[in-house]
């Protein structure tokens, strides 16, 4: 089975998902839980977005695996085999409390390298897309490489608060920076770095249906991605992540690591 | 002269704006220049569009003032007559480095009462307009009053570090609050609260500018605008700003107060 059958069905699966999730948010059809902790939600939308996947890649692709947030995939501790890495709703807390600032967020893994990636925004719509070593694009349009030279004082920085709390030395990045946003979900953190919104994207804690996606399409233009202290990054565990423009990436861990 | 004339007229000049702040974004025609520091930018484009709004005014309602960051209007400290204030571009930053997350701002004062409003996202596409008194509208649909009992602990925030450092009590406010997000244009962050997105925003230091248009809307949908204090927030004079919705706002000042 080849990457373009895989490609055609995941873009047909994410947009009748996308609708689907437009119409429970103009239907205010929302119900809401918290798992570990009150900004751990999990609502109706997250799971039937989930299942809806589970039952396609099922249907359609029995030999290929699902890692997921919401627990209908699998137990994934190595990349073997084809892999899709899902998050049906990345930024929970937004799409409960904005309505906005959300997304889908899709990585296809094939003997642990990432081949295709997805994140859909469906409110803001915009679709980005990587096919490894074909560029990245957003809407069908290629996004340029990053500038490989940036500096942190001409930086816009996206470091959270839990980061800080965990990496000290966070604190003067954001200081020494042009200045700081926070979008509240890791997947559209991660696009602002690809598309040269921000230079810079630090989380204390995140998880593979996280980055999956992410990750891919910040490689594909240029950008760096490690954890916070320049180490490889595995997408099949949790943890610290770090996303920067290479200049940039390059000059926090030589000037600001403990 | 009518509010209603000088509306059909602001709006038609806000588009026309809006047209050409798009296309030297487009044709990337921005030319920067720093004022007082590294943050305080000033492109082309903000002094066209002000010299822009600055003719039209003088040539249709020579009797009015204009009070606008670049300067081709007037000193102005006190509100008689009508006073057009202007932020021709708020959120300079994020349009330069962004080339989103930015609007236009123009507040219509009379004898010192804001009586119109608009804020125009024009990459996001979102029209924001109040009438004093006949509500605030996005894209021409009305925007929800807001709920008057939310608590701080279920709530976003926007409370950004120039804030944190002048008051620090806004710390564990933050730590309180569900969570925080930082989206760097005051008029948008102003916005954020008025439809819900967030239940508060504090800034250290905004410009009448910046704040004309916001007070209104805001205050049309039920949110409350003071200083940090609690004291009144007078637009004609620059200073700190704090926008919440009630329960939320009263829930800082009560609990949270040095």
């Amino acid at each position: 089975m080849g990457l373009e059958k895989i490609d055609q069905l995941a873009r047909e699966w994410l947009e009748e998902a996308g609708n689907r999730i437009f119409m429970a948010l103009e239907q205010a059809n929302i119900e809401v839980e918290a798992k570990s902790d009150r900004n751990d939600l999990v609502t109706n939308v997250d799971k039937s977005t989930e299942r809806y996947f589970a039952e396609k890649i099922a249907e359609n692709f029995p030999e290929h695996r699902l890692l997921g947030e919401e627990g209908y995939g699998e137990e994934i501790t190595s990349l073997e085999g084809i892999v899709w890495v899902l998050d049906p709703i990345d930024g929970t807390v937004n799409f409960v409390e904005q309505k906005r600032n959300f997304a889908i967020s899709l990585g296809i893994y094939q003997e642990g390298v990432g081949e295709l990636a997805y994140i859909y925004d469906i409110v803001g719509g915009e679709f980005y897309f990587a096919k490894r070593g074909e560029g990245a694009f957003v809407n069908d349009v290629e996004i340029p490489k990053l500038a490989k030279n940036n500096k942190l004082e001409d930086s816009l920085v996206i470091i959270n608060t839990a980061s800080v709390r965990k990496f000290p030395h966070m604190l003067p990045v954001i200081q020494a920076a042009r200045g700081l946003r926070l979008y509240g979900a890791a997947t559209l953190e991660y696009m602002a770095v690809a598309t040269g919104r921000a230079d810079a994207y630090v989380s204390a804690n995140l998880s593979p249906w996280d980055i999956g996606a992410g990750k891919i399409i910040a490689e594909e233009v240029g950008a760096i991605v490690t954890r916070v202290d320049g180490s490889e990054m595995l997408i099949t565990e949790k943890g610290d992540s770090f996303v920067a423009s290479p200049g940039v990436h390059a000059e926090i861990l030589r000037d600001y690591s403990r």
